[in-house]
């Protein structure tokens, strides 16, 4: 037979698992410094865990696994009559794999309420399933990477989660513009528009504004019967620059008025911080799914610096005051943001940014001729790795050729050739492969050179 | 709804995740200096990938994930009608969860090879799912922990292989003793006993030899009719305890010097190396998994250092002389080992086994008064990350009491408590949590201590 992957899936070749590990690896330490522990949950979750979280259209994403043994003898008949797929699901499944890790998170949290320390700042890296359409970028299976904290409402938080966009995007050599909103921003803007009734319209109709326009998004107003009075009012918000232009719109709108003292907080905290990217506040962002009632952040790659760049937000999130309230534990305020990693991979892919080093931990292969050399080559072997040098013995004295290949083929940037002579005299050939430059060298000089 | 978890699924908590961090980060450094290199293979396979390998009680184990969309349209109508689960199937589910990581390395070497270098020596940390009847350490979701190499044929790496292990459970201070015996020589052990026809039994009961012991082993050959003979043969085999001492049984049997002699090179190749822990020849090793063909491995706890631990094997492998040939690439001789993660994160907890460090990733917590010394604490606080120090403010200035209980609860090292008076002075207060000592230090200072 010949072997495939499902649609949608991925196997990751050591270079790319590589380069994974490196951007994992880079936003896991700025984590840890910033004070957040691991955890991570089971890729299989109680259906009744995750149905009804992330919509109706959600639902139908949610990949089901099947009941083992004998399933159909508890199938819903009824539904197996009828042939209703849908209706059959809950009585031949229980189980549904991860969509995302906010929901395993909230629950974690409720579940493991009494031996968690509050506020508790988490992290995952753990991978996700949906069942939408594979097609380019888009996959069944990838990685989420989310860091949150809940069980306080200090803005605190939200300074350090813009830090940590920061320092995580600096390390990885890619500069961003991180944009910051408030919630409470877009509701004062639907107060002072007359229409706090439609708040939920009104956002996600901005939140298109990338792609249709002001005039797009006035006409998608007006088409949901929202008078021009009210839409007119709106444009005028959104052409606001600066947080200390909105306060004139709110006299009105309480709601506006925190929502600028909250950003504003923010802001003046960050003034202490020696940051390398932006931070701009964009009144315009509005991050679509409506849990969010706090600040809101969106990361995209600073085209000022890379014009070529065409790639949406790398990251996002914002603070939403009840994370838990589903699985019963009220009043927990949560805020975090996530990091795209697979697009993040993609961007540093195109602009060439990985560290040479990434690929390249095996150091040396050590080539011998005979069997003799050979062992002595195992010899030399141990007292690199003692050394704690990646090394390598190619695996039988064959053909030069051929064991030069098999360096070649691993980017190996030394290889260290063991001939009778070279063995007697203990003056070993060492050469680096980019250059072509050989080197004899006593195996004390290799260990240093190498180290 | 009150959350709650599928059986035979766990959550981590920081603690746990830490500790599992430190068991494969410690594995993993010890791959890479051997040369191996990482991959990663995707959660859901095609069942055609997996259905087969695993036999017919593997397959029934496998968790099938429903397709998507109106399943049922497309579902086998005969098996429909008559109610025949295990006839549906197929038709209503394409995907499953990966079993092991050995299908999967096979599939991705099948469908890699053009881009691989051999020999290929990968490893793959990831988990796997089985539908086994949850119990006490027994999950249906687990990490399997292997590493690989394909391709050669060379007992370099059988000696390689038994050096990793002695320097990962060397670097876990877990002493253990890693069992080696040769499939040829079980070979030869039933040829000397004139049942070559029947090695398969023969293996199989010797496998069960630490639960029925030799007389059980005899009265389960004779009751599959094996004589007299025969049996007291296999006995006088199975008391052998120098490789040496093997050669006279196997005067007639190629496959049984065969596999003596590959021990021996196995040996040889070892005595030039600094091993920590025990290297036993131990004829009675059998494997069950018969797809093994040349030299298997089995590592235990040392019961001489730790006499009160009672737990199988905590790792184990060997060679198969055909790893691939079920995807239709033939000859890829493959040797490889796997960690038992879960037994060992067991074992190290059982044994207090976990550095002390690896809980306390958190340097320091920031104690504050009141608004002013909060402010104060932020700009500390980046002075302490901006050295790599992993430090937090306590994110409002409350009672100190809670802030105390926040940072007892964090298991901090080290609080920083900044009062006006500190504030002032720029002599901040160091407390050392587990002594209770207090010094008043600048915060250079401090930063020179915590680093």
């Amino acid at each position: 037979m010949k072997p495939s992957l499902p649609k949608g899936t991925r196997d990751f070749t050591p270079q790319q698992t590589l380069r994974r590990q490196y951007i994992f690896q880079t936003i896991q330490k700025v984590f840890v410094k910033y004070g957040f522990q691991p955890i991570e949950t089971p890729a299989m979750e109680s259906l009744s865990t995750l149905t009804g979280k992330y919509g109706e259209e959600g639902d139908q994403l949610l990949f089901k696994v099947l009941n083992n043994g004998d399933f159909l003898s508890k199938a819903n008949a009824q539904a197996l009559e009828a042939r209703d797929s849908a209706a059959l699901v809950s009585s031949i499944s229980k189980r549904g794999l991860r969509y995302d890790l906010t929901v395993p998170f909230a629950r974690f949290v409720v579940m493991n309420q009494n031996d968690l320390t509050f506020p508790f700042k988490r992290y995952q890296i753990q991978p996700v399933w949906r069942a939408d359409r594979p097609q380019k970028g888009r996959y069944q299976e990838f990685y989420q990477c989310d860091v949150d904290v809940v069980g306080s409402d200090s803005l605190l938080f939200e300074a350090e989660l813009t830090q940590i966009y920061d320092e995580v995007f600096t390390a990885l050599q890619l500069p961003v513009v991180v944009k910051l909103n408030n919630r409470k921003i877009l509701a004062g803007m639907a107060e002072a528009a007359g229409i706090g009734d439609r708040f939920v319209e009104m956002t996600m109709a901005i939140d298109k504004l990338d792609k249709i326009g002001v005039e797009g998004v006035k006409k998608e107003l007006s088409s949901r019967g929202i008078d021009e009075q009210a839409t007119e009012k709106i444009e005028q918000v959104l052409a606001v620059k600066e947080l200390s232009e909105l306060s004139a719109f709110f006299a009105d709108s309480e709601t506006g008025q925190k929502g600028i003292e909250e950003l504003k907080t923010v802001f003046d905290l960050l003034s202490d911080v020696q940051l390398n990217n932006q931070m701009q506040f964009d009144v315009t962002l509005a991050r679509g799914l409506n849990y969010y009632t706090g600040c809101i952040f969106e990361v995209k790659v600073d085209t000022a610096a890379h014009p070529d760049i065409v790639m949406g937000s790398i990251g996002g999130g914002g603070r939403y005051d009840d994370l838990t309230g589903v699985f019963g534990m009220k009043d927990m305020s949560g805020v975090g943001v996530s990091f795209g990693a697979e697009r993040i991979y993609d961007v540093l892919e195109e602009l060439n940014l990985y560290p040479e080093t990434v690929a390249q931990n095996l150091k040396v292969v050590i080539l011998t001729f005979d069997k003799v050399t050979f062992r002595y080559g195992f010899k030399i072997l141990q007292q690199l790795r003692t050394a704690g040098i990646a090394a390598e013995l190619y695996p039988e004295p064959t053909k030069m050729k051929k064991q030069m290949k098999y360096a070649n083929g691993r980017d190996v940037p030394y290889t260290i050739v063991i001939g009778s002579q070279e063995m007697e005299s203990g003056e070993l050939s060492l050469k680096h492969m980019k250059s072509g430059e050989q080197e004899k060298l006593n195996i004390e000089s290799i260990v240093d050179r190498l180290s």
